[in-house]
């Protein structure tokens, strides 16, 4: 229907991570992860003005997965199938990972940033200032991760309910 | 320093806007253009579930651009040259797009959506629903954007302050 696209990479990512197996998991809450958005040297003066803003939006290629992937996934956060374009789920048509992540320190061709949660090595594609006018929408629904994570906080609460109920 | 990276458009975006001088400009606030992303027929299935979110992220390729960009342009909302990463100017290395756009409706491949800003037959490249928990961050500041959108309101109200003054 449409030409094939092509993006070249302008950095790599480098965390802690070695592979998706210890990686922290979006839902669980802020994570303090720390990584560095390693810029080729050729982009350092884009990074101009970038430290004035408390957040920015990466956007990577997900290198890691598999080809593969299903329309109706069965997401961590729930047990019920659910439409691919209605989950996060990283194998999807085009692997473009997204993470909203706080900037800590801006250096040469360097981004470090907390709360990230790609492995090692993966290739930034774009770097967006966070802009709440744009990236803020009025009152926001989030259809079933809310009712998941509902379910979950009350798992919770009932975990500790029995245990204090035990004293 | 990497390999390139290829993605296939899912779908186009239609809109009523043909070039991109009619367009809403994202900071002057909601825009209540509608589009419809217009999914190719395979993945209709993937769309699933969306409904039930209030907004959803769009991705796509920013094709009417030219390859040129600079690492420092002059955004639209200021008179000061600033990092490319720091901006949301369209010309970028990889001029991938991205708006959160709030859902009107799902009908069979097509997703209709208001707050859309591209012109009429951008490829799609991601559809992502947006979730709170994900996408907003903890007391976001928004650098050289908070200062500009704040002297746009100020000569608005000086403006305003001439015209009632004069009664």
């Amino acid at each position: 229907m449409s030409d094939p696209i092509q993006y070249d990479p302008i950095g790599v990512i480098r965390t802690p991570f070695d592979d998706p197996e210890g990686m922290p998991i979006q839902p669980t809450g802020e994570s303090a992860a720390r990584g560095t958005v390693d810029l080729n040297d050729e982009y350092e003066a884009g990074l101009a003005d970038l430290e004035g803003f408390s957040h920015c939006i990466l956007l990577y290629h997900l290198h890691a997965g598999d080809d593969a992937y299903s329309l109706t996934p069965t997401p961590f956060l729930d047990e019920t199938p659910r439409g691919l374009f209605a989950t996060r789920a990283p194998s999807r048509p085009n692997p473009i990972g997204l993470s909203v992540v706080a900037i800590e320190s801006v250096g040469g061709s360097e981004l470090t940033v907390s709360g990230i949660d790609v492995v090692d090595g993966t290739p930034v594609l774009d770097i967006k200032p966070f802009v709440s006018a744009f990236d803020i929408p009025d009152e926001p629904v989030d259809g079933w991760v809310e009712s998941a994570q509902a379910d979950v906080k009350m798992a919770a609460a009932d975990d500790r309910f029995i245990e204090e109920s035990s004293e």
